[in-house]
């Protein structure tokens, strides 16, 4: 493990993941500061902070840095134009804003996309985990590839010789938070229960019509004596399982096989409901990816 | 116009509406109690706030009254059992619940129907208007009709011979409030835009992909520069034509007529919705349905 050479940043709507990278781009420290979202943080004091708390708490004074996420929206620090698809890693490298008030600090900019129909569809972040992903295994950037990364905004990508062609946006994850907070669907107890879970991904039948399937949650409930406390599994099981069914088509893919980025336990969750409609699956770290795409950046803008 | 004879009420989850009836089923009186709904009073004291205040408010006292819609519910005062489809009037007045603590007061039993594929439904409500509006001409009642109640659920109601066979409901009013009240896309400002509406129609596309295409919502105002201000009527729209678009094919009928019953706007803009898609649309006012229906049941069950 050398000196450091680059202090790269995942800085998202709740929080910022960083770490000090030396000359081979491996990892020497990470650090998670949670509360330091682009939701919390005035856009005016992102920079002092950064300066004055972020780069000490690495012992990265003085090093490049290179940002992806949030920071660059307009709700950022810095904000960095959407560029369209098709674009890979040397396209967003040619293409790094500098962030106002800091010395050496750049940030990747975001994706934008009309798909069929004309639908808008933006990215902030997942394009540098995917990239990175992709960067790191030649065989990753031959020919078509299915790429989902799920969250409170789940991106369907798909990647055509290592460069992303197209995405959609599914907001499952909100939808799920949201109804469960604020909804007749409130209330809506989890523990886990694989097949209540099960039972939500065999509702969510060919994804279509997802108002009127998400009204039977309350419906089992109330009208055929399921038990209240498995509905949040049953809701997240739907949800997910519309999402897996509907969202690839709307990029004109088959999909066969697909390849899952991000958190652990949703990742599993989008296999589960992946796997049942036949696809083959495989599920990779996103933190590792964003670091190798943050890397590739660098070295591809340096 | 006679002497009163029946106190008819329809009683929501937020307010309560009723009449007196004479003896030929014409309104004598009509009352509106905001603040009524079953989410604000609890349930022990419904009984003695319906004697105390809405009974004299409609000079109704000692009358016999016949209560429908959430006031049924294990939320409300009398909880009344589901009835299975297919059911008509005579099948709901012969299954009338007494509500406790109170003289003369009946209220109607809810639907539930588990459709194709064993999605689960309920209806509390809606029935009564739709089977009223069906009672108020013989032409009604004759083969198969769809009719379309929009709302916070909007219901689809497939007719047949003048019974309910089948419906479905999807949570379209309640996703839009919840969604602009809640979630990125909270603060979508909404000021009556025909074109933003008519842009949401369009961009519903077959209704499938829902939770992808609400991402759009946000994606054409960061990503592609539409003024942020339209944003709640293309969310409408894209909600409404989602639901158009969907909802029926889960009662596997085609959309050639439909009758919508309700609010006047909201039953305007699904009419909207539906012509776009080659419908036929009446509209009916719903509150005349209602006392229809109840005055029906009322005289079936006596």
């Amino acid at each position: 493990m050398g000196a450091p050479r680059l202090l790269a940043g995942d800085w998202g709507t709740t929080n910022l993941r960083a770490w000090t990278l030396d000359e081979a781009g491996i990892v020497i420290q990470a650090a998670r500061f949670d509360g330091f979202g682009v939701s919390h943080l005035a856009r005016e004091e992102a920079a002092s902070r950064f300066e004055s708390e972020m780069r000490p708490a690495l012992g990265a004074e003085g090093l490049p840095a290179l940002l992806c996420g949030m920071v660059g929206s307009t709700l950022g620090w810095a904000p960095a134009p959407y560029e369209d698809c098709p674009a890979g890693l040397a396209d967003l490298a040619a293409r790094l804003t500098r962030a106002p008030g800091a010395a050496r600090v750049s940030v990747v900019p975001g994706l934008r996309w009309r798909g069929a129909e004309g639908r808008p569809d933006v990215m902030r972040g997942e394009e540098t985990q995917i990239l990175g992903w992709a960067a790191a295994d030649p065989q990753r950037s031959r020919g078509k590839r299915l790429v989902c990364h799920p969250g409170t905004h789940t991106k369907w990508v798909l990647l055509e010789e290592g460069r992303i062609a197209a995405f959609a946006t599914a907001m499952t994850g909100e939808l799920f938070a949201v109804l469960r907070a604020h909804s007749v669907l409130a209330g809506s107890g989890g523990k886990d229960d694989p097949a209540a879970f099960d039972a939500g991904l065999e509702a969510a039948g060919d994804g279509g019509a997802l108002a009127a399937r998400l009204f039977g949650v309350r419906a089992r409930v109330v009208g055929y004596g399921a038990a209240q406390d498995t509905s949040g599994d049953y809701l997240s099981g739907l949800l997910i399982g519309a999402d897996a069914a509907a969202t690839p088509a709307l990029l004109g893919v088959s999909v066969e096989a697909v390849d899952i980025i991000g958190d652990a336990r949703l990742c599993a969750l989008y296999a589960r409901a992946l796997e049942r409609r036949g696809a083959r699956c495989e599920i990779h770290d996103g933190e590792t990816a964003a670091v190798t795409g943050l890397w590739a950046l660098h070295r591809s803008a340096s």
